[in-house]
């Protein structure tokens, strides 16, 4: 029981280390540049206090896992890994939120505001953008999952009192 | 220590179920007009997919604050309350986190995208959904407390053995 659990919260940590890499290296590098009345309009992450945020969050939270995982395999510090956890959870979800929001009015625009798209203009950026937010969408899933599963083991009857 | 739990957490509840019940009031509630080259020009929350997510999410989250307040008092489904408490906050955090990038854009505008700012234009409306978001923080703040002070008395070592 205890070694299926270590073993199963070892894959999701791991596969969430894999997603927030991604999310982190493919937003990064999203840029693309278009001609519109002779001005060149170029799309980059940092143009958006959103997408700048989305990639601080899932670089702290790439790291964190490297570091949780170690910290979980000795063993000592699990109570903090624990708590760490949710807010990391929180994190990335907020994260992968916001940046989705600013993507979905570059890709739909808002028409009562009179915010254009703009995915016609850099079909790379979004491209980029869209790859990342699926990376980051995984990461957040799995870090809830990941929470979610702690407290189902840790409630389980066969460990706990009611508290 | 059974008791002060007890009354800790009914006490988060009860803030965070006014938090939410204030954010859905405060966001439907929130509409402004302005006139703009002759064409009159409505703000309201469905404007925004966003801001609608918002909504659902903020009332979906009351409904379940006043059902989990009566579960946790009978005590036999508190394990259930547990989990969807996990769920409820990355809900919060994620509607709030959304929201709060779009009304970003509607305060600052972006410049890169040629997105404008509409605040200037529709000041009430602005007003309100920034009432409706400090509430929409304090909601999402307070679930995740609620999280992790369940966790941290569960894992209390007087109640749980180590996983």
């Amino acid at each position: 029981m205890i070694t299926t659990r270590r073993i199963f919260t070892f894959l999701l940590r791991l596969i969430a280390l894999a997603a927030t890499l991604v999310a982190t290296i493919v937003m990064v590098t999203s840029h693309d540049s278009a001609n519109v009345f002779n001005l060149t309009f170029k799309a980059k992450y940092s143009n958006s206090p959103a997408f700048k945020y989305f990639v601080i969050v899932e670089a702290i939270a790439c790291a964190y896992n490297l570091v949780s995982m170690l910290l979980a395999s000795k063993g000592s510090l699990w109570r903090l890994v624990i708590i760490l956890d949710v807010v990391v959870a929180v994190l990335l979800t907020s994260s992968v939120s916001s940046a989705f929001a600013i993507a979905s009015v570059g890709k739909k625009g808002n028409t009562h505001a009179g915010w254009l798209p703009i995915c016609g203009q850099v079909p790379k950026f979004c491209e980029h953008v869209t790859a990342a937010l699926v990376a980051g969408f995984i990461a957040a899933i799995l870090y809830s999952l990941l929470v979610i599963y702690t407290l189902y083991t840790v409630l389980n009857p066969l460990f706990v009192v009611k508290p």
